[in-house]
């Protein structure tokens, strides 16, 4: 079955007089975003690559694709105003199995993507998870009270579903309870199916998970 | 009122064949104990110091201090077989405001040491959480669902505590559900209050930690 992968880095309204978002940033001497985008052609070298970014950086992504001879057929899609509608924009150029995920995230393993590339073939749907390693606790009206963690799931991308399943999905109207693209097919009713995330597929959000995010990729797992 | 910290260090039955425990390697040129008991005297010099160790690793410990030129008034306590023991051993050397903390989370801060304190001496406990920063999953019988991540806390130490209030709950038998001393006190009924941590608080338990630990020790805010 055909696979896509739609990495989603950013939405409209993204300025350039700010400060250059986190995935352009060189991490082990290239650019985050092409170090994510590697991952996948790693796993799947005829991976359809779909890149959603907002529109004012793609001539910074063309430049830095010269600078970098990074020269791989990708589809480039502006971002929409919530996260929602830039997955939405990037689902007229896939079919088969479709991976979303975080750009902001490269140091995903080989073996996660296979594992939710090969669970989404088999069930529809699949989402990348690793076990809560702190204690928990929440909060409600009175006070909060203990969690048990041992029931907790922290959750990663690619988040890979069946083409039909996430088209139907994306056609609802946005609802601010859609963190991710689970929820989003969650919200027609489909039970979520979760496979094996590796810990080091960190969101790199900070100066310090870049640094981390360094270190991780100095190991030789990461060459 | 008097202060104390128990530096919680592991418990009995830890063999010495075994790897050297994470609190005894260096850490930025120092064993990662010393630079956990440095943070409690650099929030108060005059505070009680309180070290529970496996009682094998005492002479290891001992060569440290005399290498290490570490010479603190610390009382040395017998780790239990759980968690739970160890702690209430500590109980019999302490009066006033407790501190409990992990030995493997060097990178606490003095803010988040005196937030905790200030809080239970006005509150009677107090414990240190940050926020969740990652989307979350619950598991249940038929499936999973999405948690409400705004609503988590993260549990860190140090958990501070009247003496009295301590003391009572530690006269409870164990249960394995007692996996902090917070869960201990709620157990007697008691409301729990938390305070800001800080994130960088990691508990270490990994050789990627150790490395993280180091990033975060070079920083100037951690000289």
């Amino acid at each position: 079955m055909q696979k896509s992968v739609v990495i989603v880095g950013g939405g409209a309204g993204k300025r350039m007089n700010s400060d250059i978002p986190k995935q352009f940033l060189l991490l082990k001497g290239k650019p985050m975003l092409m170090q994510t985008i590697s991952r996948f052609l790693l796993y799947d070298p005829d991976i359809r690559l779909i890149l959603v970014l907002p529109e004012n950086y793609f001539p910074l992504w063309q430049d830095l694709c010269d600078q970098y001879q990074f020269h791989h057929k990708i589809q480039l899609v502006a971002g929409g105003k919530e996260r929602f509608y830039s997955v939405k924009n990037a689902l007229e150029y896939v079919s088969g199995l479709i991976a979303v995920h975080d750009a902001v995230r490269p140091l995903v393993s080989e073996m996660a993507i296979g594992k939710a590339f090969s669970l989404a073939a088999e069930k529809g749907n699949a989402v990348p998870v690793i076990p809560a390693n702190e204690s928990l606790r929440i909060q409600h009206e009175e006070g909060n009270q203990p969690l048990d963690r041992s029931k907790v799931l922290v959750v990663q991308t690619p988040q890979v579903f069946r083409y039909e399943l996430l088209k139907e999905a994306y056609k609802q109207k946005f609802k601010p309870e859609f963190t991710d693209d689970a929820t989003v097919v969650e919200s027609l009713g489909h039970k979520i199916f979760t496979t094996d995330g590796n810990p080091e597929n960190i969101k790199i959000t900070t100066p310090m998970d870049m640094k981390l995010a360094e270190l991780y990729l100095s190991d030789p797992r990461f060459d």
